[in-house]
């Protein structure tokens, strides 16, 4: 059995034989017994075998080796020792897998560059163990508030020759033999690529996303996305997932409610379903984590205007690094203070339009955009978002004044022309929110397998 | 308020006045009245409006185009009419998005071609209401089998430099200027690409996947893959999203297990969740769509081995276009008369191996591997999976023996190295399973925006 199939079960198997397949994580030998801590990594727990000089096994047992597969049979029932309410005393034992003395992954303390440099190893060390099972129930916890609410999930296409984010930040694919890519005339010649023209991976579902907004009202996305940014910060990753509703018949003052109400259920999803790893995250990683995303689910979230932000800012008895001004974006100090300002989560909206994407809707003041960043304390911008320009010669007109090319995009301003309507929606970066949820602080260590320039490993 | 949450509180609602916004799918405006078919999406069946020429709008809404987006308030009850239970007797109106005469989209038949042409807007037109409703509804229900069984959702990567499927079938990813690739000494110089070297987008999460079931025992995962096949077909396209699953100390007699149950799952959840969207399939797509589900729920699967099959063939009286034989593939044809004669899906074992991957166990014969595919009647092959090769010498062997790069995956074969273990795994394109739950034919109707040689659209 695995041992998640243990839990809730504990007392009624006291004292009963089970069988469990799994991996040493540690192992204290001693003269006449021993304690090895089993894992199968099927609960963040793990649970103590122990055996002794009785045991016909005991010589094979004694030099059993960390990172090797056993099976094992042997008696459940409570244990003497301190650290754990249960045990298992070893009756029969087979090692399936042995697992040498230079294994990388000893049980100690190891730097989070050595960590990575073995990527396909890391997920057995206790910290990601933690770190990807919150990866997988935060994820879950997406997927149920919004199918909850009848949100039509949408796999919006990765290869795209539309993207609403700019080619310059995008991956080219191709099947070109790439060291003799077909010209003609000069340029390349897309018309004997698979495709038969330029394509991309996308950095966003959004434009695809609305078209199926206009049809089902309510649709997320929830899939990877790319940008091919050469920058190497705690922060930026070169493939992660995104999560991107996108509402008909929603103004920004409905679209922060949703996004309000959708944080704090995950938040709240991953408190009750991931419990024992937010504990250990929260004394080995970062103090206080537990409290941090309780305080975030009671806690109303301020809404301000970017104006109002600045104003702030200004008659604030602080030296920024960075002058706050109006009509210009805002630092990471601006957002720290913030957020300690109003003590918790901040919308800030109405942006600068010049700041802010060629979709949005711009307001009446003719200046600023109907956009919404969610600030949160520590972590800075989690989501952004904005009511989508709903009329067809206002998008045209900012398309032209801000040179996007329209001709790739057409079928998206066509939209306005069918049954258009007042329509919002807003991206969160998955790893941003881990980042958040479980206090580590490098995008590097909530990755499975990170992709950052230079560095495409395993 | 959004349709689907009337759903259950009709009753309580007689006589109330609603408010809604959404669509006009249809309109038969008469002398004196007219019926509106209204939707939001957020529902599959629609709503009927019904007003009169005492409505102060009744000038207005008797000029109003299918394809207008719509605001309404009004008396919601009973209907007298055929074909619906309720409808909503307007009050008060107002356009939101106006509609022009020449829209695409009318309500009336058109071909699948057609509505390929208007990709952005067939999500509107019924068929793909249902079909992309139980696409967001079938997805929820893997998601949900596998949470509630306690395997890791795992995001693998989609950029890839090593891949299970073959470098020849992936899409190769770039930032290079394409009309100018840099090079050196005659071969494209990959030091100056974003990751170092060449780089793919991958056709398979599965050697990532083993990585992670090593450290969590039961994970899957759900996301997109690329093949760069130019084929166009009914069953193929160049994006499609995969669910792959691998799970530790599981042989492949547990693996057919794992299979069946999570299939029957899915068709149960689908069979639940989307019954409005089964009946119209049933009715309009696939005659028997819904007894066929129902039967593969209490459907028992059989268990046979290649070797019984081509038996089974050889036997038949039957004049196939391709002779089976002991050691070959089998062909569709065959596929087909096996489920026939099995009366139900059919786990077909123990393939030669010269025609499965390297990474698959071979058998104790030396001849066959531990492979299975799963036929389904009236879909063909929906899963294919097999026992891992889990001793490092036998695979290194295996990997000499079929020439397959051994440098970008020593990571991969050093798994079993530290802790070996039985393990297995199986990938379900989710593309077949939608074809096979919506009694569509074509794999583009199935994807919202699907990606097939000469043709990646919006």
């Amino acid at each position: 059995m695995y041992l998640r199939d243990l839990k809730g079960k504990e007392k009624d198997l006291l004292g009963k034989e089970i069988t469990l397949h799994g991996w040493v994580k540690n192992h204290r030998p001693q003269k006449d017994f021993g304690f090895i801590t089993f894992s199968d990594g099927t609960q963040f727990n793990s649970l103590q075998l122990v055996y002794d000089k009785e045991n016909v096994h005991f010589k094979e047992l004694s030099s059993l080796r960390v990172g090797s597969s056993i099976l094992v049979s042997g008696t459940f029932q409570e244990s003497s020792g301190a650290g754990q309410d249960y045990e298992v005393v070893i009756k029969d034992f087979t090692l399936l897998g042995d697992c040498p003395e230079d294994y990388p992954l000893q049980p100690k303390k190891h730097t989070p560059e050595f960590l990575r440099s073995i990527g396909y190893l890391r997920p057995r060390a206790n910290l990601f163990q933690a770190v990807f099972r919150i990866r997988s129930v935060a994820a879950m916890a997406i997927h149920t508030y919004f199918q909850n609410q009848g949100y039509i999930y949408t796999h919006t296409p990765l290869i795209t020759t539309a993207d609403c984010e700019g080619e310059d930040q995008m991956f080219k694919v191709t099947t070109f033999d790439m060291s003799n890519v077909p010209m003609s005339e000069g340029v390349v010649d897309y018309s004997k690529d698979l495709f038969h023209k330029p394509a991309f991976i996308t950095g966003s579902g959004q434009l695809q996303g609305e078209a199926f907004a206009m049809a089902f009202s309510r649709i997320y996305t929830f899939g990877p996305t790319f940008r091919t940014e050469n920058s190497n910060t705690k922060t930026h990753a070169n493939e992660f997932w995104m999560i991107e509703p996108e509402i008909a018949f929603c103004d920004l003052e409905n679209l922060m409610n949703i996004e309000e109400e959708m944080l704090k259920f995950v938040v709240s999803y991953v408190l009750e379903l991931a419990s024992d790893e937010i504990l250990f995250l929260d004394k080995f990683q970062e103090q206080g984590l537990k409290k941090k995303l309780e305080d975030l689910v009671s806690s109303q979230f301020t809404r301000v205007t970017h104006e109002e932000v600045i104003t702030i800012l200004k008659n604030a008895n602080v030296e920024f690094e960075f002058t706050p001004e109006y009509g210009e974006d805002i630092a990471k100090e601006h957002e720290r203070f913030i957020t300690e300002y109003f003590h918790g989560p901040v919308f800030i909206t109405d942006w600068p339009k010049d700041i802010k994407a060629w979709y949005m809707k711009v307001n009446p003041d003719g200046k600023t955009v109907a956009a919404v960043d969610l600030e949160i304390p520590g972590a800075g911008e989690l989501m952004g978002g904005s009511q989508r320009e709903e009329d067809y010669d206002k998008l045209i007109a900012r398309i032209d004044e801000m040179n996007v090319d329209k001709e790739s995009i057409d079928w998206y301003c066509n939209l306005r022309k069918f049954g258009t309507c007042v329509h919002s929606g807003f991206g969160m970066g998955f790893e941003r929110l881990l980042i958040y949820l479980t206090g580590v602080e490098n995008i590097r260590d909530v990755i499975p397998f990170p992709r950052t320039p230079g560095s495409c490993e395993f």
